[in-house]
């Protein structure tokens, strides 16, 4: 990802631009405000802005009428219970606001969360930059054989190397053809005088789906950390779960205690169905199990027994 | 609407308390932070916390890199034809969070705006406070004859002295009978130690429904400004058309260039059905029009005439 | 809760219509539409439209061209893992239709879901019917010791007799001075042609919060199922866990699979913590644990050995 | 668009399988059910399901306990009162679910309406069908020149037939390489067996925006209205408004007294700035007007003058 001349500087004005403020003001995140945190090889987020504090979740579930709260310790206390017995609300009342580059086909998943604003660059209105995203070699994974929508071993040698081949000539030929078709350079100056160039809401669509896009997404804390609880997991696709992993880090600088709790009792934790919670009891209590009499699937036993690091 | 010392002391320490920041600031709503406007009787709206102003809506529909943009004349012509045509994604990049102070059944017309985020003081957890909604003389107005759901004349004389009583009297009737029930005074302390006290979530049943409440709502710029189109409109009940004028006056505060835009396109515009619009064409070709050949009702062609200010 | 002749008859029209249909149908539900299921006093809930089945869960989740599946145990495997896995969009692919009868103070917890679709009737356009709730016996209940928003022991003896009195008479009052001031009985008759009438829109603000409200309200299973997991959880106030009760009953009728599912790994599954985990993986090695090395608080603590039935 | 022998099969199960429920049920929509409707050259639309009818809008808005109204003129005149006065509710109360086929590129614009549930066809989980969508000649336009994000003249000869030519090869070689790097066929068999073929989730990303996907889509009726009125109107794309031209015809055979209501309020209807309506009212009093004193663009100007049709 390189950034032009003009977009370094508009970056470093709005870095360098500082107001007086009577809100809640978070030190730790405003040292990365406006930043640019690279993702993949072209991508990136940047926090463009955020409302509230771990005090203003507090101050909200109170309803109160000042600013923050008596104790730090006390905050912990409330947020944890808040957070553990799915008070969700006093969660909404905090908001991010990001600007964010990734590629087009994983923007599609991401698009699925519904609860947050989004602003996109149009691609009716402009020129997109010639941007795609080629993975890594230690990403060019083949198809899980256990799973129908999971990754397995990676690809080596010859066919690794085909792949990577195809994506780069046919990601930069269907760009070519895109401006051809345009009859317009990305520095927006006709090519052929001759020529009247296809509107660019057609145009478009000769892309391929590694191009990238970039959008302003803004979402409240407890929303976007459903998105971070699906998305941060391991199950998540690769492309997406590093987008994920950066935007927990900025979660962290902004309202460290309610990352804390995340980790605790989201990330770390797991859910028990009333069967497995059965198995468990039995356990304890030193009685046998099988799968076969525990009413669970083989899959659900198996995955049991991984995270309970029992050897049954 | 008195506040306690505490109260005031709060709201005084968030008032003076004063950071620095990189975020988009703005000193005409800065200057009202926190403060209590008073509405009703009682009631109240401050504003507590904001994200975004008049340029981060043009940040956000162009995804930009940087903060603003080079002239404030360009900004509104942008900002206007959003309004106008309901590009509506880059108003939701604002958003906005109060603290509300309003009785109960204005707070349930309230609550149907469904896109806001809500936390409001539980009567499950805490006691209510002493504080009722009285109508003053100028709005005890009798039912509309020409409208099921509007107001008409006001009351006069014994009538009206008469209705001023009753809600006096079983407001208080019924709030002194919640703290008999509950056992446990304003203060929190036990009035009769051979009592057990009624549950909380169960003695709030008896609460009128003029009893304030008092919430934290955060709402986009795009959400807020539908809120306002139908709560500070003339068919809106007066008890929240007051909130929504005193809202109106901070969203002024805040994004002077939508508030313009605002009034201009919404609060001042009317929209035509093609009926109506048939009928202004042939008025303006000197044709003559009636009600009959409209295909208008009558009520329909009464509004269009006052609109039009057409003595047809 | 007693009917009308007219809204006998009204609920028979439509129960004896019969259509034929191409969709989805389900016959047990079909069995008591538009029927009357009687909660608390003078609630009830009533099933008035649904559209899709278990099998519409499974054609959405395939994006399939038919109709139905080869095999229920397939289905019911599918619906399993969705259901355990959160892929949560299937199940808003079935929308139910319900008429609720429902106390204010509880509608007021209800409308929190924001994601329903709501038709209330209005007070500002109507004159509400004199029907409030009055706890039973069983149901009158101390403030909890433990819980700051629970209950706790039965009130008795003189104390429980002055409760429903005080509900009764002042519900009663009220009611009577809603239709003084209204100047209208609840049959829509002036009763003192010397008087105007107060506006309806002001005279309900002194009903009282036990006076029964009515709405249509609708929503998609998966934010019912939601709704379910809060609602109808020991943690729930009585008075909406009764109706939430007999919506459940409701799901099973429509949707037995999923159901099945729901019961299998919500209501009768737990979330454990990360540290939790822990605690419990120590237990079955054999390892000592304790409140103090756990990380967790004394709460948490107890919660989770009355989960796991361990007596630590 | 083709269907396989089996689609076609399956569509015509469904079709003929017909059950008695006691539901709202619309004849002229049922004559329609899982039919395709083709949109596009390989694209389609197909009704899944639908709940309600007018009459339940009607039902809804009064609460009521019966399935009908006395008379379909009332009904009529309740449904176009409420879409003039933007009472909204009573239409989220019909819900309707399609079954879609469009290609990426307006799936990405279609997606952006978040009201709606969506299950769409997944290529991680999936191999793509060989479909995309070219344009016909007479939808391949240049630029326009006047606005930036609309299309102007054709174009002809040799530029048309070069663009043409581009699209299909494009498409065509980017999808063997993806079924080359999968290393296997629309059929799902492997085609190389000493390969191991790149993760499906990683190969899509070389295939182009004009590939078609696939989804369930369901959303109420209010809502639907709202896409209706974006999509359906001049200013969108048009490979979007032929989509929502078919759904149009949708919903007039469902609602027909809601679709008439649209079409007179939304559809034909216009909405005036408070200062073209100063305008209107000074053209009907014979007062010369000007673009310069108006108060209003040049663009806005020419609108208003081309909406009331005079020449000034």
């Amino acid at each position: 990802m390189e950034l032009t001349a003009q977009q370094k500087q508009d970056i470093e004005a709005a870095r360098s631009a500082l107001s007086e403020t009577r809100r809640a003001t978070v030190p730790a995140l405003e040292e990365v405000l406006y930043e640019l945190i690279p993702v993949l090889d072209r991508g990136f987020v940047r926090v463009i802005d955020y409302m509230g504090d771990d005090a203003a979740i507090v101050q909200a579930a109170r309803v109160s009428y000042g600013k923050g709260t008596k104790k730090v310790s006390d905050d912990a206390g409330l947020i944890n219970y808040l957070l553990r017995h799915r008070h969700t609300t006093p969660f909404e009342m905090c908001e991010i606001k990001y600007h964010i580059k990734v590629p087009i086909f994983i923007a599609r998943q991401w698009i699925r969360h519904r609860t947050a604003n989004v602003n996109e660059y149009s691609a009716r209105y402009s020129v997109l930059d010639r941007e795609f995203y080629i993975p890594s070699a230690d990403q060019l994974a083949s198809q899980s054989t256990q799973n129908h929508q999971g990754r397995g071993d990676l690809l080596e040698g010859e066919e690794a190397r085909r792949v990577l081949e195809i994506l780069k000539e046919d990601a930069t030929r269907n760009y070519d053809h895109y401006i051809e078709m345009l009859n317009e350079n990305e520095e927006g100056n006709i090519i052929d005088e001759s020529k009247s160039g296809l509107a660019r809401e057609l145009a478009r669509m000769n892309l391929t789906l590694n191009m990238y896009t970039q959008w302003y997404w803004k979402i409240d804390l407890h929303n976007l950390l459903h998105f971070l609880s699906l998305r941060a997991d391991a199950h998540a696709q690769y492309e997406i779960r590093v987008y994920a992993d950066v935007m927990l880090e900025t979660v962290k600088r902004w309202v460290p205690i309610v990352h804390n709790a995340f980790m605790q009792y989201r990330v770390g934790g797991v859910g028990l169905s009333a069967a497995a919670l059965a198995v468990v009891k039995k356990l304890l209590a030193g009685e046998s199990v099988s799968q076969e009499d525990s009413g669970m699937s083989k899959r659900e036993w198996r995955e049991l027994m991984a995270t309970l690091e029992q050897d049954v």
